[in-house]
């Protein structure tokens, strides 16, 4: 690693304190170097607080040292004015000789920051760790690119991909120490997302139950509005439900459910099913920008045929049970030939307390 | 390690040359050393051919460099009088003074070599990488202990758990690499075993295609005898198929298949399926130790039901299909709590290729 790969480095490490609390925001660390030396360091928090690029110039306390100094950051500072003014701006009046930048901004309102700067007379680099800058704000970049949530599928399993026993039972297949993973993953996204077909079986109250962590918005798809308001969901937290629902469901229990402070969702069908795109936009606007499906079986056959997942969490038992009277973890139409098959990308296998856990990437066919 | 660990080592690195030739016998290696140098090796390279014992000594030129020398052998040394003489009478004429055995026999026959040595004032150590040397014989040990052939289940699937997609097409789910693999397991034990439903719909040679490799015994289970003499399976050494069947099932068509060559296996029925006794016994009988199942779905499902199994293959290639439609790994009734599921023990999972292998061992419950 050479010298600014090492200070891009340590800004990403910045932008991941703040992992699943930005949205819509990107992740964005930054760090202020002068003479060999870190002089200043920040990171964007949070919507509406400050960026990254301001937090680390204010970090600095005596001003006179920024002139001639370099400042590294992993995403293009922004040029426009929204929750707060332009950072392109604050690093020209702050005497800032060099800026070192991971990944060019993806949204086009805010870019524009490179140009800005350059013509200000700022030495500006750019693609420096530009895969980990990617990687890192991935879920920023699935929301702007494809304007969907980056959908992310979490399934727990036998290893004949069964994800219950007889009659649906699906407590517990997987160890603890997987479900306290689950949990963490839960804190570190926007939403959870099951099909209502999991609240009847299950009744599971999808909090993320690891100190330290935030409450993720809690997200069931409800066609018909099934749910029963007795469902273990309503008991914490209601502000954080989103039943999606249809426009031709029960007007009644809309209204009883917001009147529980539930929060309702009317979205489009295409055909039988959630129109995809409506889905997604309604989830983006309620700033939901990554959100972890959880199934059931159909509801992750819906998310895997519409080719809406970008991730995979596969967790397996180390146990086979029969598939007779079981659910599928992919409850769709098979294809016809193994090359149609949903492919995952990057596929990596670890182990956790006897359990296996695949992770990997999909092919995501929306982008623009 | 200590030095009879390292010589034991050594032993049981010779006895693994013979791994998939010596069945029904176990594998056995022996090194015989003095004044800390190796005078002399063998190993068991076929039933019929001479022990490991007897090999190492007749591999020691100057037979006056055997007074006073220790032998190490991973397997007990024989006290009977089988298809060649105890190897308990060879060592004690040879003069060596010292025996270092890693496991005793199981085989109650061959039984009685560490007494009879001892009585002839040898100096006899037992238990010397015990666990290596019970793994390395676990199929010898399964076929004595529980009289049933060391079954171990393979399977090539989604990460779903479907072998085929759509209507039963399971050509190619996994990587050439991994096929490959697949291929040097056949090799490596005594037959490979389908089910009749997988010959009628993929039509398998289930030959080994890997250079060096023996040719596998090919077993298929076909209780209304409903293979078509037309099969791809019969273009090849007919002599090496055996044909598992019921009593009632057409005589004129087994007498047709044993013109060809084919072996004909009449077992008794428990219901509706064949008798996992009668099966062992007669899979054993013909000198099937190891066999490697290849599926189908419903196959797999009978071994696993009745806790056949001591090992599996399981191949994930990474890619997931629907689940409608698809032929699921494990074909029987699913149980009805996920602790009544079948345990996996002592998993590994490995890359091939982009694939994933996960290896364990289940636990047979049929010991004795």
């Amino acid at each position: 690693m050479n010298q600014d790969e090492i200070y891009m480095k340590r800004a990403i490490e910045l932008a991941k304190k703040a992992k699943g609390k930005t949205c819509p925001n990107p992740l964005v660390g930054a760090v202020i170097v002068k003479n060999g030396k870190i002089i200043g360091e920040g990171y964007h928090k949070k919507a509406g607080l400050p960026h990254a690029e301001v937090e680390a110039i204010n970090s600095v306390k005596d001003k006179n040292l920024l002139k001639g100094s370099t400042i590294y950051v992993n995403l293009e500072p922004c040029n426009h004015y929204g929750r707060t003014p332009p950072c392109s701006i604050a690093i020209i009046k702050s005497g800032i000789k060099r800026v070192v930048i991971g990944m060019r901004d993806i949204n086009k309102k805010a870019r524009g920051g490179v140009e800005r700067m350059k013509s200000a007379g700022i030495d500006v680099k750019v693609g420096v760790l530009e895969d980990e800058a990617r990687k890192l704000n991935e879920v920023f970049i699935e929301n702007m690119v494809n304007k969907k949530p980056f959908f992310i599928m979490k399934a727990a399993m036998f290893l004949n991909g069964c994800i219950s026993v007889k009659g649906g039972v699906s407590k517990w297949i997987t160890s603890e120490k997987s479900r306290r993973l689950v949990h963490k993953l839960r804190g570190l996204n926007s939403a959870v997302l099951v099909g209502i077909n999991t609240v009847l079986m299950d009744d599971p109250l999808l909090t993320c139950r690891v100190k330290g962590y935030r409450q993720p918005k809690r997200v069931v798809l409800d066609k018909n509005l099934r749910i029963p308001l007795t469902a273990n969901i309503f008991s914490k937290y209601p502000e954080n439900i989103y039943i999606v629902t249809s426009k031709q469901s029960d007007d009644a229990k809309k209204r009883v459910l917001e009147a529980m402070d539930v929060n309702i969702i009317e979205c489009n069908l295409n055909g039988d099913e959630f129109d995809p795109d409506d889905l997604s936009k309604k989830l983006l606007d309620n700033e939901i920008c990554s959100c972890l499906v959880e199934g059931g079986s159909r509801t992750h056959g819906y998310f895997l045929k519409r080719k809406l997942y970008n991730k995979a969490y596969l967790f397996y038992a180390p146990k086979i049970t029969g598939s007779y009277g079981a659910f599928n973890v992919a409850g769709f139409e098979a294809v016809s030939t193994p090359d149609e098959a949903i492919r995952l990308n990057n596929v990596k296998c670890k182990s956790i307390d006897g359990d296996m856990l695949i992770e990997g990437y999909f092919d995501v066919h929306r982008h623009n």
